[in-house]
């Protein structure tokens, strides 16, 4: 078995760099190469609950290799930890990949995931290869071995039950056209601790073209907002965190048709974070939600929960937008 | 097909009388009644959200017959939900049948629910009849449709990936050896809103041998945390809640193997409450939480967050435990 190894920040790599290392390996073609990068991807995993990594390495359509962790967060309850394949199919979303083809995986994905996957358009035909440790050397050079997630899931719940065939699914693109209510209207911004240092701090960071950092991560949560994939309970929402650098990762909020297993905006943007070579949740200074107001799907008070565990000195802000 | 209505707080029937009613419509067995129990059973579902009833009935290894219905929660993230296949393994665990043969239910099991049907011992032979719109007339008269969970979830991850053999699962009798704190340590008590007036107005309630509310709570949850399954993360915790007539639930936290699917402590005890016929969740006045302090899966935070949503003016409190 010849390991590959992957630098801490590489959780996609290019088609062409793909077939490269898939060729100086003898291997037939990139879709061979998953298996040979799973045990790295597990490396980068941070589950510091169960200290069980798992890696998870997939093939988008377009040639690209994305790689998924889990990630656990102490001190919280388990549904906000985030599993290998919903970091995988976040990397693909926030990367524009259309779709996902096959993915290798280091333990057998659990009910939740394969919940979660039922969300792609073409789900029933993602090829999935298990390579746990018993079947390793077996499984590792037979990607033969693969099995459709229909074969893990069957007679499944999902969006055909509940949505439109034009209904966008999980990697399809979004336009939930929401805009922000005006900043002066009452409630419109919530100053979780009235802390305005961070945001200082960062006023001459990488803010573009926008005056100050607190503009810049309202925009970027609007824009993860209108990319939510919401289509169940129509409250999308999406979270932009900044690092002590200024720079800003975005996440949308996933839904999923059976509820429970729906990605949170929180933790959509730490898998962003993750994806681009983040180090310690420390480096968060500050986060934005964007959401509606008195929304039955509401994040607030979550967002501000799970920030404070992984991230305690972050400032958090909250907007208000509406269907526009 | 023969309707059979259950009153409003009908969750468990008793083995003779489950035995009567399938004599009485010319079933050869209490099995055969199942599927002629799910239309009602769906009336007792509580989903504000996606006004999607879900309705699931089991039979028990000694002959009881449970009802499991799906609970959702506005103003919250949707992993607080409860599905109606949890539902109705908690009901079985809340009244001590110690394992589930067979359920019929009203749509396909999604991938949450399969995944936390794990935690059982005999998973894989429990026996599943899907009644959906599509084959209800076919289905509800051939139990032989009925397929084993392991044919819904096949090569699982679950326990025996995790777990010792000996070690007790969902439905076994659980004793984490917890004791509580001395009340006068620091932060042993939380007063999360310092109002006294609930506790004081049902002194005088059902209490029994306990001379106040807050005691008959506080053991109540001690009870429930002693009660749960939490081998994964070895931080169980309990729920006592209490209505304005005095009546305890009880709700014991329920982790499952993946970890998102874990069943909250809160949760738990809101079957307990709808299993009993309780109306709306403003009856709740009081709730108490045990839990170890510092814990690494701590719930305090996301309990008071639930029970604000559901019941606003419930005062909350929480002790802490420790292992004895
Ligand atoms: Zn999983
Ligand atoms: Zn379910």
């Amino acid at each position: 078995m010849n390991q590959i190894h992957l630098s801490a920040n590489q959780f996609v790599i290019e088609a062409s760099a793909a077939e490269s290392i898939a060729e100086s390996l003898n291997l037939p073609s990139v879709l061979h190469l998953l298996p040979h990068l799973v045990h790295s991807a597990q490396a980068l995993a941070r589950p510091p609950i169960s200290n069980f990594n798992v890696g998870a390495v997939g093939l988008g359509s377009d040639g690209r290799v994305f790689v998924g962790v889990n990630l656990e967060f102490p001190g919280l309850p388990l549904h906000h930890s985030v599993h290998a394949e919903q970091f995988l199919l976040t990397n693909l979303a926030v990367h524009r990949c259309r779709r996902l083809l096959s993915f290798a995986v280091s333990s057998a994905p659990c009910g939740h995931c394969r919940q979660f996957l039922q969300e792609l358009r073409h789900s029933s035909s993602v090829q999935i290869l298990v390579i746990d440790e018993e079947n390793c050397a077996q499984n590792i050079d037979h990607v033969e071995n693969r099995k459709p997630l229909s074969k893990f899931l069957p007679n499944p719940f999902g969006p055909h039950d509940l949505l439109d065939h034009e209904c966008p699914l999980l990697l399809d693109q979004h336009d939930n056209r929401l805009d922000l209510l005006p900043p002066n209207t009452v409630n419109s911004v919530n100053l979780s601790n009235g802390n305005d240092e961070n945001f200082s701090k960062l006023a001459n960071g990488n803010c573009g073209k926008y005056e100050k950092s607190e503009d810049l991560l309202r925009e970027s949560a609007l824009e993860a907002a209108n990319n939510a994939h919401a289509p169940y309970s129509g409250c999308p929402s999406g979270v932009a965190l900044m690092d002590s650098e200024g720079n800003v990762y975005k996440g949308s909020y996933t839904e999923s048709a059976a509820y429970n297993p729906s990605l949170g905006p929180v933790q959509a943007a730490l898998i962003a974070y993750v994806a681009s070579g983040g180090g310690g949740y420390e480096s968060i200074v500050a986060a934005a939600l964007v959401e509606k107001e008195g929304a039955k799907v509401r994040q607030e008070d979550t967002a501000r929960l799970v920030l404070k565990a992984v991230s305690p000195k972050c400032d958090f802000r909250v907007f208000y937008c509406h269907s526009g």
